[in-house]
């Protein structure tokens, strides 16, 4: 540990590209029940009930569904100095973008695999207003009850061309932790990392790209707080015609309890509970080899093709310039 | 058993009265997330998702709250007539009432007390309209996921000047089984039974009315299917302003999750899971003394005077002729 | 509706047939959490916490897994008689068995697919011992909370043959009331039925047998209160080296929330909660063609394979004289 | 800000002392689930199932109930040697204690009140023997789904004469973060204070102790993943016998879903899920006051006059050299 470690706080907002906006922002605005706060030019922000910031998701309408700007919050005005100093100082910087809705300004980067990233000090606090002010002094904002009614943003996981530079980019540049790690082929072929700055079990996952590509999204990923609000949220995501893909069920990897769906532009979703704290400041990554790792879940039924197939933007339309195919998954 | 029993199928439907009609329709419409599928004068019809009927909660505008008329589906229509028959021989009928909506002719009686019933076989079927029908072919209604999101009707508790006389009623003349009993003073004192028609621990309960009135309402009373949805619409009732009377906790008795709180008409509402149905054809009514029933909770604090002192109409409030006075618990 | 329904209460024991009945016992005593209460002969009594009668499992050492003898109570003595003579009149009676652990005489017979059965009156009531008796007057046994704490006996699915024939028998014989079909080929092949005596969704399922053979069992599944039960059994499970074959998920037909295991002996048991009740003395059957049941769930991934295939005795080792092959699934 | 941030990690371990060790060990292996791991000379060492390290609770034989010594783990050994200067300078230091089962070397002292605590680096990760290791690879032990089954320890709450000095002592030397106050009087009167390291919301609480008295504990706490969890351990605490004070329930300050009750030994134990996690650098601590902080409960029913009164060791007891009186309520 040095002092990188501790610079980056936690995950703050993620920028959603979409080629339906209006739809995506049906999906998480009334079927998975989060508060859109403000609109300006192309893009939406929204907040879960929970989020103590005052928008920590970005919709914005793009041509492709995949990730835009991932932001990171970091402890103090001095430690996001050191942040840009440090990845300028590795060649990765983009620059200082000014004040936008909900936080100050940003020093913005690309991950070695491409990905768009910031860090920030200056958040906005969320305000409710009165309709929107809850009965709980803690608690940020009224609990709605619309829909799942996700209730912060959790995390996310992008593909990546290779997987070990990003993951030591995350551990030395952003002063991650490594929480677990698929390894196959004896050692040799680094499937997947999972890491985070604070105790969450994993505020990012950096997984293969096994079309090869760059930059792409595999998914997002929003907290309820029991098991039972994600089984609740598959009862929700069907009656609106959402296409499942997999779960409810329960990883190995993380032991996260997981739900996982399309919202209309094409991006992969995921409900989630359950996973671990991790509180050990010698935590040993656990890593798993393909008989460990298995098809990824504890129980039941393996995850799909398409959960290896398929991230955003989606290589093959992309190329053809034709919309995105979402998997499709016959909810009957 | 003879062949009074299973004349009665189960509780089809329930009339409130409510002196604030506006408010009431809210509370069950936007807060226990049922819907409205009909108006006729000066009453609303509602259904739960699960409910198969077109509607089980009828809300009528009165000067008072408190129960209106307690609907019980017979098995058939040879059935509805035998206890036609039946009641008008004890003396308890009031006569036919010919199609309202929902269902057939209905025959009208008043238990001893003075509660107003009806028996009635024709029921019309829920057919949700396109917005609401769900993709699950055997639930009769989309899951909407709009705050409680309660079921479907399950049970009602009436307060009676004299318990033993209505118990007897419901048993002989609506053919119901005996499940639990509250009986103080060495068996003397008969101070609350519960009933039911059907494997369900209880239709109907009939509990000693500590003002000496008559024709009163203790509770309504929904089904939702898990214990975590009923702490769920905990949180939705006091982010909405509802007061909270008992619960979420255990009742000993019955053995049901609840949480009471009052709809702005003033009656009180049970959101409710657990319990157990009853099976045996021998069943031995389980009775608790003063010492066994305590509080009538099976952990933690006891209910709250409010709980024995308080039924609709509140007998005090009618005769000053004031609007009543709903006890009031601070949610902070 | 005549004179029949109503005869048959409710399913009332399972005996199970296994070539391993110390793991058998093991299973559902420290993995299921049900409590041994007697041993005779080859057979071991069990029981489920909130089960009111002595006895609601029976395992007996055989030379391969299956099912035993389902019991049916009745209603009243009368009502055994008057099933008895139906019964002998439709040329399916076995006999009577006079009074064995837990219940008297028994009239014994065949369902057309061959399959024993037995309708019976006299139960004995659970009076539990010292250590288990519960805390609680109206819960029959302690609650032990030992590995997956199910509650009670709730249904079994046979396979047969031919469905239809035995479909009818429980409807015309014993009273049941058919509630969801799956009918492929426009309505020409009857795949499965459920059928149920009370408001319980299904007592009975018959699904047809797809080796061809007669008297097997699909399954035989008990009950927990709550989904997150079931999703606490699934971790119980996986941590005693159980392999699960399905689930937890929700079905389409039957809305059943489930967890499908083998037990050491071979036997597909599942740990089960939600459905719903049926109410309704006119309930229309809701039918499920090929399209509609799919692969017969309501959310995520298929039933695999087994599920389908695999039934037991299982016919290719029976016939082979070598133990039953459990399907086997990497808990990893 | 600044180096004390960051120094001490996580709460590692409690020491609870009990004047009836015996019962005291049941309670928390076979109601709650956890495993002894280590016996020495008048103590047992425990671990829940989810615990990295090897022992977390640490029970001691002594006169009188009470906390032991709190143990806090730093981020490295650097750290803890500036936490060992820091607290030497102010004071408070006790001196060194050498290795003891499960963690190396620590620095003992006393926090204003007079708690005992220490700060410690090195910490034995669980090595699972055979018949404990689960089949979940980063899951240190097997989950044995025994009783309540907690999963970790999570925090504890003590008493003290004055809150403003502790919770500045916390601040200051252990570089902890304030989450929330209760301050009565307008603002002059500090009640209480809740604390932590890390982003769980409180590790530790300091509670005004009403008696006047010092270096007495209030709670120690026990995380499970569910609030269902919650409501299945009241089950479990109730059919053992042991008393519930308070819960499940919802507390306002902290949403944490809590279940109290006491050990045989007479300590206050929570049984707990919700509350929320605290990301922000710049969290501006939640104050409560009179009118706002109400009975502590956010639904239901107020906080029972013994969650003021009693902590331990109990004064009136300890006084008078008897037995302490753990309050009693009556679980009927």
């Amino acid at each position: 540990m040095n002092e990188t470690h501790q610079d980056v706080r936690h995950l703050g907002r993620l920028e959603l590209l979409t080629p339906g906006p209006e739809r995506t922002l049906w999906y998480f605005r009334d079927v998975l029940g989060m508060e859109a706060v403000h609109t300006q030019g192309k893009s939406v922000y929204l907040r879960g009930y929970g989020d103590y910031a005052a928008a920590t998701l970005k919709i914005t309408e793009a041509a492709n569904p995949g990730i835009g700007c991932v932001s990171w919050r970091t402890s103090s005005r001095a430690a996001l100095e050191r942040r840009c100093k440090a990845i300028e100082h590795a060649g990765l910087g983009v620059g200082w973008l000014e004040e936008e809705f909900g936080h100050g300004r940003a020093f913005r980067f690309r991950d070695p695999d491409g990905h768009l990233m910031e860090v920030y000090y200056e958040e906005q606090k969320y305000r409710a207003p009165d309709h929107l002010r809850s009965t709980l002094k803690n608690l940020p904002q009224k609990f709605t009850a619309r829909g799942a009614s996700v209730r912060r943003l959790d995390h996310l996981a992008l593909l990546a061309n290779e997987v070990a530079p990003n993951r030591r980019f995350a551990q030395d540049l952003l002063g991650m932790d490594l929480r677990e790690q698929v390894i196959f082929d004896e050692g040799k072929l680094e499937i997947g990392s999972w890491l985070s700055p604070n105790p969450v079990h994993h505020s990012i996952a950096y997984v293969k790209d096994i079309k090869g590509a760059s930059g792409r999204l595999h998914h997002i990923s929003f907290w309820v707080d029991n098991r039972e609000d994600v089984l609740r949220a598959a009862d929700v995501l069907v009656e609106n015609g959402i296409a499942i893909e997999a779960g409810p069920s329960k990883h190995n990897n993380s032991q996260g309890f997981y739900l996982y769906s399309f919202e209309p532009g094409g991006n992969r979703v995921e409900i989630y509970s359950g996973s671990y704290l991790v509180f050990a400041p010698d935590w040993e990554p656990v890593t798993w080899n393909e008989a460990e790792r298995g098809t990824g879940v504890y129980w039941g039924t393996p995850l799909p093709e398409s959960f290896i197939n398929y991230g955003t933007p989606d290589v093959e339309a992309t190329t053809a310039g034709v919309q995105p195919k979402i998997p499709v998954f016959d909810p009957i």
